[in-house]
């Protein structure tokens, strides 16, 4: 099965073409199955099995979102509303959440999890990552990663979410690198700790990360969300793909980042939602480290599965322009997965791909809060048939 | 045609009920034709030719979106990234879409507006005001009006949006109040002026104001968004149904809004995208002054057509709580236009429904950026039918 998709008004590719994003324009993409099998002056298309016009709007690789926290029962709108009526944002809600993961049947999880990864590919996004990190106990996190590796790839250990209520911090952190990373490492891909304020210290940390790595997992870390910390330069010392929040940084950490193959990882949903000060995303492109935007979609802070609204605010609030924004949401986000087959569009590489309802990638900033996502192929496949209707769940998006 | 829509999770009535949003629970709605015909417990709902079953999620009335100027052609995306990139707003891009929209048809002018209006409505926006505004001369204005006309019943003459490129500013007020207005007034309802720097100043939009008011027209103002002035008291001593924007108020502006029926209609999308600061709502809020919330989408300053994200804005930004952000989009934004048939759910109100796809009002703000609209009843009639798609043009929204 080959589909043309044509009449593009701008392709971007983060490959071979104009600028950061690789715009290419008068060309059109062939598909073969899963992948792209080509890229070419629209005149000198080859014939294909199906035909997607695109009707000069912009076409973009699907958005990778590497960081996402779906397997979980329950909301927090009260908490929500009481934190936006002045109270501070601690991480202390998550205990709510774990109390009402641990009650769900795998059912409820499976079914919320589902309806996320399905609104999330409605709004674009075709790869997503997915924590454990509700269930802070070996049944409840294992159950947890079976779940998120029936709907991701990408799937995450974070055991290290905070510590539940009324454990001693020493015995929980020898359960999570011992039986609790037995019983989930089948299901990870990645190892992740919150080493922040209210979380885990840097010698937990390094403890958790170290065993994950014996253990075969890839390592990411949740680091300086809350307060500048050891988070960033342990996560860079330690080889982890990506370094998540940096909301906090001193110099140091900065200078850590420019000399590594760590992403930092910044996620303004959680600012947004949490009304704190946005990371400083100018400071760390300017100095040159490699830069994602995800979502961390979550009940508690950052309850948005919206990559659109991500790049609209990186813009806005963390001056980031428009194509920063973008190539942070798709490249930047397959780098912070160590992924080279998606975040970008080039022969060979899976055929994930965005139409917008618009004629440019400027759109996503300009035109914020509007649903500008016309039609989304993953993995080559169009998802926009009656199962990409709101309610229903999706396959898994690896 | 009698419509039932039961299961409602949560009724906003902006009525009787719980809360300044009028909150009603175990209830079911009514529909006769155009209109509420019964609102009650759900276990004595009578029968009805249709049913629509909201699955307990929340229903709340049509959001009414009371500042929009859609009758434009072409778009400033160019101009977004350049401001992006630090260059300030001051308004003066308006003559690149008055040039765009003079070159163009009536049928594209009718085709983007259109657009622009279904979008809207697949957001939840059952109500929106129109604008003229970028054809600045006679015919174009005109033109622009009998064009807002075949989509809304809430017209508003804005010949003195700017004054024209090679204009003298006397002799274009002149030409506004003279046969300007003569020429647009039959297919207006309201006469607006932007009295800002570098639009009109104090006696030029009082002579406007005052003759569009003799000519049968109601008035609004756009009233101190750049800079502290004349606009609001203007605006509350000619008996104004709305002072728009506010964004720089003294105390006097205060003043005499709380002891006026004038509202003040805050519109964060265009503080968003000109990287501006923000209304100060609490202020206005905590004095007693009526504040709705609406877009101002226009393609220099507020390309946005959500009012989902104006609320989640409102909320974050703006620090109202989510019930003041929902009735200011609602009740608010209805009573900015000086209707009492709309932005409530009541017997006898128009049956302007949206149920949202989650159970509470707070997930406008809680969960930002996610289209959440899943289904939108105008007038009774459901809209999440085929034509509902992208890029489709709708009936007109009054």
């Amino acid at each position: 099965m080959s589909v043309l998709v044509d009449n593009i008004g701008e392709l971007v590719t983060n490959d071979d073409g104009e600028g950061l994003l690789g715009l290419r324009r008068d060309v059109a993409v062939v598909i073969e199955g899963e992948r792209i099998a080509w890229i070419g002056p629209a005149a000198q298309a080859p014939a294909a099995d199906q035909r997607i016009d695109a009707g000069g709007n912009a076409v973009l690789p699907g958005f990778v979102d590497s960081h996402a926290h779906l397997v979980f029962a329950g909301d927090r709108a009260a908490e929500f509303g009481a934190r936006m009526a002045g109270e501070p944002y601690t991480g202390g809600g998550i205990r709510t959440t774990v109390a009402a993961t641990r009650a769900a049947t795998d059912d409820e999880l499976r079914r919320n999890a589902g309806r996320l990864v399905a609104e999330a590919l409605r709004q674009g996004t075709t790869t997503i990552e997915i924590k454990s990190g509700y269930g802070l106990n070996v049944d409840d996190e294992a159950r947890s990663l079976r779940i998120a590796r029936e709907l991701s790839d990408e799937t995450t250990f974070l055991g290290a979410h905070v510590v539940p209520a009324g454990s001693d911090p020493g015995e929980y952190v020898d359960l999570v690198r011992g039986p609790m990373l037995e019983a989930c490492a089948p299901y990870a891909k990645w190892v992740d700790v919150f080493c922040d304020r209210g979380a885990f210290d840097e010698d937990q940390t390094r403890a958790i990360l170290t065993a994950g790595k014996q253990k075969g997992l890839s390592l990411r870390v949740h680091a300086n969300q809350l307060i500048e910390g050891p988070g960033v330069r342990l996560a860079v010392e330690l080889g982890a793909a990506s370094a998540d929040h940096c909301t906090h940084l001193s110099s140091a950490d900065v200078d850590a980042l420019v000399n590594s193959e760590t992403v930092a990882t910044l996620l303004p949903g959680a600012e947004f939602s949490t009304r704190s000060p946005y990371p400083d995303a100018r400071r760390l492109i300017d100095a040159g480290v490699k830069v994602a935007l995800a979502t961390d979609c979550n009940p508690g802070s950052s309850y948005t599965s919206s990559m659109p609204f991500c790049i609209a605010l990186a813009v806005r609030d963390m001056r980031m322009t428009p194509a920063e924004a973008v190539h942070a949401a798709t490249a930047g986000g397959a780098r912070a997965l160590r992924r080279d087959d998606i975040g970008r569009l080039r022969v060979g590489a899976r055929a994930d791909l965005i139409v917008l309802d618009a004629p440019s990638h400027l759109h996503l900033a300009y035109r914020p809060g509007v649903p500008l996502i016309k039609q989304v192929l993953h993995s080559g496949v169009p998802s926009n048939h009656p199962a990409a209707a709101p309610n229903s769940t999706e396959g898994p998006l690896s």
